[in-house]
């Protein structure tokens, strides 16, 4: 049979991946219960697959092209970016539980800039601690346009410590408690984004979580998984079905 | 008849109304067909009032109480900031259009901030603007926390002028560009955020426009209007019937 193919980023713990963004778009395909093989590639080897695809590139700006990339042999499509995915995937299996509730595209769109800017605390932890995860012939790369993000700075100097990890780390629990702000907008016992059904908004709050889980360390994890009254723990426990590396 | 008080902020013509923030309830109250009057006070009446009200803070910064309030006799309820007003209009009166959607609140809430992390170069026009609007008594209030946003620059300095103008002005409709992108995720025909009702999202950009076009003056107004395709265009004209000051 011939299935869809996830195409996520390669790492030194084979047949692992850690990619939150990659994550999104197989989190959306088990969700839905769709079945589909995983290749992992080096960084290098984006560029010239999509081009070889006709994946499009997700931003005019460097990375010009990005992982997660779908290709449907059933449709003959070939999707880039986890959030298109997650709209093709529902408009190209409506049998499947709905990702992007009809009506709700561009709330969506809305909440993914509202949530991505909520992230550079996180990030000056989880991307430096992402790079043993990646090959040598990724890190090169990672190195350069993740150092951008921070102006230059070493990804090993990114990570703050002593006082300054205090501030950081506590602007992390805002920026989450921000996300929390917004779900509890639904009502006091709002389990989810939209209530007691997951939709995309929480697959990406999830995959960023998921992140963390992977490169940040058992303690600090560990306190994530407390803050907000365990929401983060309960969304990552029901995602952790979906969790599945096919 | 005992109906719903608006508090707004009085001008230099009166019985009109420029504020944004004020505009989303009004437009939410006669979308809803809900009866109410206006009462228009000066910024320093805002925080006595809100305390006798006893009105919720909007804010833990500067300022600390805003308007737009609601006070419904009918209920007893005091409700400040315009979407918690669409909220408790939309829960209290279920029979009238309702603005967010089941399930869209956490939605909406997102959206909001990521609308208003679009806004700083509109305001670098529209608040220097806004100030031949208010009366003596509330002007050096309104310069004082506006001058805060630009690092205390004079607004009379905040606008650009030149090829700066020309850079933020490229800028605003990116802004509102970025706004439409989002719109179109639901669809190349869709006018409004979530298709073809108007949602809350929808009242808070129609709020910032209509600031625009009272403030900006004819020219720069009727660029906006040609922007996207006239999508702006429409979504005023659709509001023009909600924008009626009781």
């Amino acid at each position: 049979m011939s299935i869809i193919t996830l195409y996520d980023i390669a790492s030194t713990h084979p047949g692992q991946a850690w990619s939150p963004s990659t994550a999104k778009a197989r989190y959306a395909l088990n969700y839905k219960g769709i079945a589909h093989k995983t290749v992992f590639l080096e960084y290098s080897e984006i560029e010239p697959l999509c081009k070889k695809l006709g994946a499009k590139p997700t931003s005019q700006t460097s990375p010009q092209y990005t992982f997660p990339v779908i290709h449907d042999p059933a449709t003959g499509t070939v999707v880039s970016d986890s959030i298109e995915i997650a709209r093709y995937l529902d408009a190209t299996y409506p049998n499947t539980p709905r990702l992007i509730p009809e009506g709700t595209a561009a709330l969506h769109y809305a909440f993914t800039a509202a949530f991505e800017a909520t992230l550079p605390p996180f990030m000056h932890y989880t991307l430096p601690a992402s790079l043993p995860f990646l090959n040598p012939a990724s890190q090169d790369y990672f190195r350069q346009t993740r150092e951008e993000l921070f102006g230059g700075r070493r990804l090993e100097d990114v990570t703050p410590i002593g006082n300054e990890h205090t501030v950081m780390w506590e602007k992390v629990k805002d920026a989450f408690g921000q996300v929390d702000g917004w779900i509890r907008k639904n009502g006091a016992e709002s389990k989810y984004f939209m209530g007691d059904t997951i939709c995309y908004a929480d697959v990406t709050v999830a995959g960023f979580l998921r992140w963390g889980r992977k490169v940040l360390g058992k303690d600090r994890w560990e306190e994530i998984m407390t803050w907000h009254e365990g929401r983060w723990a309960n969304l990552m426990k029901e995602m952790e079905k979906y969790d599945v590396i096919f």
